[in-house]
């Protein structure tokens, strides 16, 4: 079972309790799926812990996540009307992001993602959620929508107990190079090969 | 974007509806995290498609999965309550399964092992649920308590349009084969490295 195991005691000076709960940095990239979805998977637990989670979706798609996010706003709603588990917001980049008022950024990617992180930069200041899930947003870093260097800097640096999931492929390396905990997913088999395209309920 | 796309169009006599509608066999594999996360996370599509999932979770430990158990079936009760989503089933080997009567069964997990596959063959057979969520099952099939052989052949075989997600370490070559789609997933870097141990909301 994959249980995890300690090999050594690490010498930084911290109880066994604040290494349990230092916050992480996670990421979750490669070619394979899985990316984003075991990202909402870890959602789920966070729900559960009774966290508040915020989902940056950056991303252009009405139907994509569509899936997922139906299901974590149920669970925001379970979570309103009978208080078990905690707060699920989803924000979406293809629609302009829910708290602006601008109807029109939409045809401006640039702008709208790099209003996304200065949204994500401030609420980690704020330390407004313990769990935050930046989907795709290699994608806005790698075509210079966003500042690689702000974006590190900001997590490294950023205060409390505060979780952070990023996925995306091409993930930049200094990037990886700041996570806590690095996953690749890798293409095995997939049917496309076979000219299978892709379906309702399992793509989206 | 991953967006799916099609590099040739198959000869295989099926209209692209057919071909598109196609019930998959799914594998997520490897030593990295994320391979029952993104499973959990691809039920979440299953529940807005308003199908019946199930979940048969083949390990044994209190704290295991709790979190992803507690989202589901919370999911699943909103479904019962206002008929949104699916209905979802979560039944796990470690407590005794929830279809059995026997409490002691606990002591016995190959026998255990080898009831909750002949209850997942009833349900393929009976075409009960549109997405299975075979948890961890490449251990019961590697340790023996379930015939490898017999799982082929049944999921090869199987009625109707039923998909079977798999999850586990070291999948069985047989069963790759078998597979439409395999997810491999790898750690490239993680926190018990440096002595950091699970920790409530990420682990489980």
């Amino acid at each position: 079972m994959p249980q995890g195991h300690v090999s050594e005691t690490p010498d930084d000076g911290l109880t066994t309790r604040q290494r349990r709960n230092r916050p992480l940095l996670m990421i979750h990239t490669g070619d394979g799926k899985g990316k984003s979805t075991a990202a909402f998977g870890l959602a789920l637990r966070a729900w559960n812990q009774g966290w508040s989670t915020a989902v940056f979706q950056f991303v252009k798609s009405a139907k994509w996540r569509i899936g997922e996010q139906s299901a974590l706003e149920q669970l925001d709603r379970a979570h309103q009307d009978s208080g078990v588990g905690g707060p699920i917001e989803w924000h979406k980049m293809g629609s302009g992001w829910s708290w602006t008022r601008r109807a029109g950024s939409d045809d401006d990617h640039a702008a709208a993602a790099a209003e996304g992180w200065r949204e994500i930069k401030r609420r980690l200041a704020a330390e407004q959620h313990q769990f935050y899930v930046l989907d795709e947003f290699s994608y806005p870093i790698n075509w210079g929508w966003v500042d690689l260097d702000d974006v590190v800097a900001t997590l490294t640096q950023r205060p409390g107990n505060q979780h952070v999931i990023i996925t995306g492929r091409r993930m930049p390396q200094e990037l990886l190079g700041a996570a806590d905990l690095v996953t690749g997913m890798t293409k095995i088999k997939h049917p496309f090969d076979a000219g299978q395209k892709g379906q309702r309920g399992i793509e989206w």
